[in-house]
């Protein structure tokens, strides 16, 4: 069995902390094979930076994923294309710096496939998610049959629609994006594992993240606000997948929550 | 203490029978006082009608709250002013038929102040939900401490504002309408029991109630689709918080998800 | 120099009404060698159905393109592979019905080439068009160097965008489908004649086509109504393009707005 | 009769030159009454400043009518409660900074009742303006019949939709915000005048006024880009409109087009 974990959206600094806090010692008890986080908002709730991802790969992640917050921090245009660990939604234009998905070793040494999508339900005109997924994946199976899938989206219709897609396909469809971890976990009939969402790994005293004042602020006078990380304790959001290595069927998927 | 259940968005004709599978049994086993249970998608996924109402208050529910399917089914806005049992989300326009909040006996005769708003990010152009909550509140704390708000929203952010905006004001915000149950049940500070979303009480094995192979087809194709419930076996979603009755405080929230 | 005349959006029983009353006496007396008018709301507002598409041929029209009504009567479906002379948006996914690009003989035996794109700027998903544009713009200029482009989209900064993309490489980029005729026709500097809307063929006394009160009525109270095509006078929207044969370049555009 | 100027959306430098440069001749040969002017783009594309608006006033406008980017430039929170030939739309929170009508006083004294309203189709969550103009509209006429809407907003079904509204009850709804003037103007049956959009004042060699490179490069890439107001030459547009002093009707509305 190969045992993935998947962390949901780390956000600003009491989200790195979070990763500190717990990833190795998730590895150690858990006996990961391979961590993956989204970090599209590690850097002050958007984007990230090369020292952010370096901080975050110090502490155990093996690979970052991506969404609609990838170009926030600029200088991950120029480095994104040497740091073969981070991937951006595979659906951004042909010509987009980095790559959509990636083969990583476990410490084990065996190959774990990773795609990044991002829906296109109340979010920007991107492509086809669907027909991207029917692109990378035959791709990705010719290497190996574990295949995580980080789709990063809003509407739950969307996500469950992927999942159903893939089922069979990919070992894994974690969604990401709402910030929200949902209670939905299950192995669906193929043997693909689901979540409609991982979850938010950053400050628990919050709006999804953010400082709550502004926030409200902001719904009640439509007036611009500056929204920042909310300080205080942490939340720590992930999945636990366990897959089995000859066939990439998902045996198990488990939620993780801690708090600090 | 008063328990109250809030049951998530029932979906068509599985939905139903989930209810009357289960909420006969919880009312007994679980010394529910009041049962609620958002009803917009009770009628076939699309709205409700009498009849459907009738059905599910005899199965035990004492009040249905709605959402943006609300007038799906036209003949709605025919009863729905006869029928105070049901109510729809207040922010729509003042004139519109129906009632946005109301008073309901437990099944020990205390009083529990309901309102329904729904939330305006990628939703329809209703008056501010904050602002209107600002409105009702106040009028319920005249008659009751013990609040409940079903609040039907899309966006994370917008549901998770709503529950700190209205901490220490109501005893629960109960997120309905993204049909998927999040794990993110808590009591704020002040005294607000929260859980993002209730779910969905309807087909299990859907794309959020709905027949998975239309739903995939129109994402891959972008042709109309005829969208219907799925058969087979149902999921039954809902929370239950325990109340303090002299202040209204949430003391407990727990999630219910119940198979077929 | 080769004459082409496109029609905004013909809407109902009035536009199909307004084709009939002008298209032959403009063919004659302003000399046209191609007409092409946009269908997607000639059936009741919704869609087209293949009896109106032969009224509107009838009439003298050579060419119907689309928009992101097509589908709405489904009957389009089955017909639309054997009619080479409607034309949908290319940029929905492969496999769809239909085409979403051809060529056209004119009166004098001379090949136009008609490209149909959907924008994407609050509009659903589709591919990019851009990208799309890219494709089949070569494609058709393998055959000749005039042609035009329905650019059915709703944000007026898509369609500039898309003229002063396409400028120089196509001989006009006419803008369709918010039912306004804009003031804003113009030969940019490549060549390409463009409008951001050539507006709508249909009833004059209405919102955009549509009978006034129920539209009323929706923005006030959100309650579903019956929306229908207005009854009364119509007016007719087209513009009127010259075109050099031997370079595609457009000479000339001219706005035209006929009432009954 | 009263003659007034309402020009479209002033976006930048460019704009601002095109107000200096027109305006006085056309007070002077036109024999205005009154000018307003759309200045939410007039800072560099994004909100307005103190002193550009100054500059405004300086050439001869009037009234500064506002839209969704009215905050962009933060400072106008602090001089838009002095400053009350600046308003605002109306459906901004109660408790919003600056007002949302006034009345101004023409060149021969007489008063003239001006609302600024914001759609909601496409935009973000505000007041329906439907029934905000109820509010505001009979409280305008107690003082004058001659009364001025600019109803900034995004689709052209919500816009027609107002001026069918407002028919009679105004004497003219100027649209803005898409930054294309349409060629629609026309004098209602009840005697209000009417345009979709007045149009943009600003860069003519742009995309809605933006240079055109960047915003391709959006398009194409998804990638963020800097968006700076286009440089050259520059379009003026504007609606001159005549109305009935006695009763508040328009007798005529008449298209202004001016270039560098
Ligand atoms: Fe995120
Ligand atoms: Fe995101
Ligand atoms: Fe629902
Ligand atoms: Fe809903
Ligand atoms: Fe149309
Ligand atoms: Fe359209
Ligand atoms: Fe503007
Ligand atoms: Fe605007």
């Amino acid at each position: 069995m190969i045992r993935l974990m998947m962390i949901g959206d780390v956000f600003g600094r009491p989200g790195r902390r979070a990763i500190k806090d717990n990833v190795p010692a998730l590895i150690r008890d858990e006996n990961l094979d391979l961590v993956l986080a989204n970090g599209e908002n590690a850097a002050g709730g958007n984007g990230i930076t090369r020292e952010i991802a370096m901080e975050i790969f110090a502490a155990g992640v093996d690979v970052i994923t991506m969404g609609n917050h990838v170009w926030n921090k600029k200088e991950i245009i120029n480095f994104i294309d040497r740091e073969s660990r981070i991937i951006r939604p595979y659906n951004y234009p042909p010509g987009t710096p980095g790559v959509g998905y990636g083969f990583f070793k476990t410490r084990n040494n065996e190959t774990v496939g990773v795609i990044n999508l991002s829906g296109r339900v109340f979010m920007p005109g991107l492509d086809c998610p669907f027909r991207c997924a029917d692109q990378v994946v035959p791709v990705l199976r010719e290497q190996t049959p574990v295949i995580l899938m980080d789709f990063h989206a809003e509407a739950t219709s969307e996500k469950a629609a992927m999942a159903h897609y893939m089922d069979g396909r990919v070992s894994a469809v974690c969604g990401t994006h709402t910030h929200v971890q949902t209670a939905d976990e299950r192995i669906l009939p193929g043997g693909t594992a689901f979540i409609t969402d991982v979850g938010m790994t950053g400050p628990y005293d919050s709006v999804i993240g953010v400082k709550k004042e502004p926030v409200l602020e902001r719904f009640l006078t439509q007036l611009p606000q500056k929204f920042e990380p909310a300080a205080g304790l942490y939340q720590f959001n992930a999945v636990i997948i366990d897959v089995r290595r000859e066939t990439g069927r998902a045996a198990a998927i488990r939620r993780i929550q801690n708090y600090e």
